[in-house]
């Protein structure tokens, strides 16, 4: 295995830093020390601390989308199947061993202001297809007769995801996993009942 | 009318200042220059910028105590409607005037961490709370045969929780009134529907 150079430890430690901390709460420093690599190669490797942001970003931002790859799209499995296999891996994945760190991106949602543009703009991209990549699975149901064909699939993918970050963001605050199971729970057994 | 006290002045610029910015992104110096006070005030009042934090958190939860009171506990009215009262009052008053500042209570949570420990546990108080007036309100609607009688009325209290904390999330990212939108109209036609 090769060594990992000092920007892939910056990458690494720094997106642990900045979900346990949030990134206003991060400084550069912290960062720096939670890598172990001197402070001269943060500003050799990123412009700006937002530089650094964005990259972390799409660090985190990566499994999620080969997760949404193997399930939203997949086409191979049956549409609610996959809805399902999508939403227990992504909740299940976080706040995770006592860690109530919540998902990176909800967090960045709610701390992005003014200040950092660049990272504000990539994520609402990012939600947007999150979003679109729901209603195609939404879609797929309606298509395979396992949800009604009057379900309004565009609407119903921006309330399934914001439940969805909002379960998370209420488990990492009450530092419980009562809202993401609640969240589970009844999105199967209500919104996406075969019945509904 | 009273002049304004040198801590309420604090206290309501530092409120809207943290709203805009965040917590940790904002720091004495700015919400000591929004409040237009004298560097000393701050330290003459609180104790702690934690200690700061509780008080705006409790200022801002104030009126949401006040709307709950008057909606989801209000016996006098029909249960769905103090519902759709709520709900709709709640996300209406927050991400207005393209000011996408969220909810104070979810950028809190989703910032929440080691380091500010009193106001997460005041925090994870005053979620839990809602999700229990929320509960009330949907078992006096299964009383009134609003709702059918299997509804699980705590399950789905902490599912609608977290989708209206999840929409205003969403709505600060995209800077669009989309997902609170979607949360109103997909909560009430399916969810909360007579025939649900």
């Amino acid at each position: 295995m090769r060594k990992p150079t000092h920007k892939t430890k910056i990458l690494q430690e720094g997106l642990r830093v900045v979900h346990e901390r949030g990134y206003s709460a991060s400084s550069v420093r912290d960062i720096i020390q939670a890598a172990g690599v001197p402070q001269g190669s943060f500003t050799n490797h990123f412009a700006t601390k937002e530089a650094f942001g964005l990259e972390i970003l799409e660090l985190f931002y990566e499994p999620i989308q080969k997760l949404m790859a193997e399930t939203l799209l997949n086409d191979a499995l049956p549409p609610l199947k996959r809805l399902r296999m999508w939403a227990e891996t992504g909740v299940n994945s976080l706040n995770q061993n006592n860690q109530w760190n919540g998902c990176l991106l909800g967090n960045f949602g709610a701390e992005a202001n003014a200040e950092i543009d660049t990272i504000q703009a990539r994520l609402a991209e990012i939600f947007s297809e999150q979003q679109r990549n729901i209603a195609y699975c939404l879609r797929a149901a309606v298509k395979a007769r396992e949800l009604p064909a009057k379900t309004k699939c565009g609407d119903l993918a921006v309330f399934i995801h914001a439940s969805f970050e909002g379960s998370l963001l209420l488990a990492k605050a009450q530092r419980s996993l009562v809202p993401t199971e609640r969240f589970k729970k009844v999105l199967f057994s209500t919104l996406l009942s075969p019945s509904a």
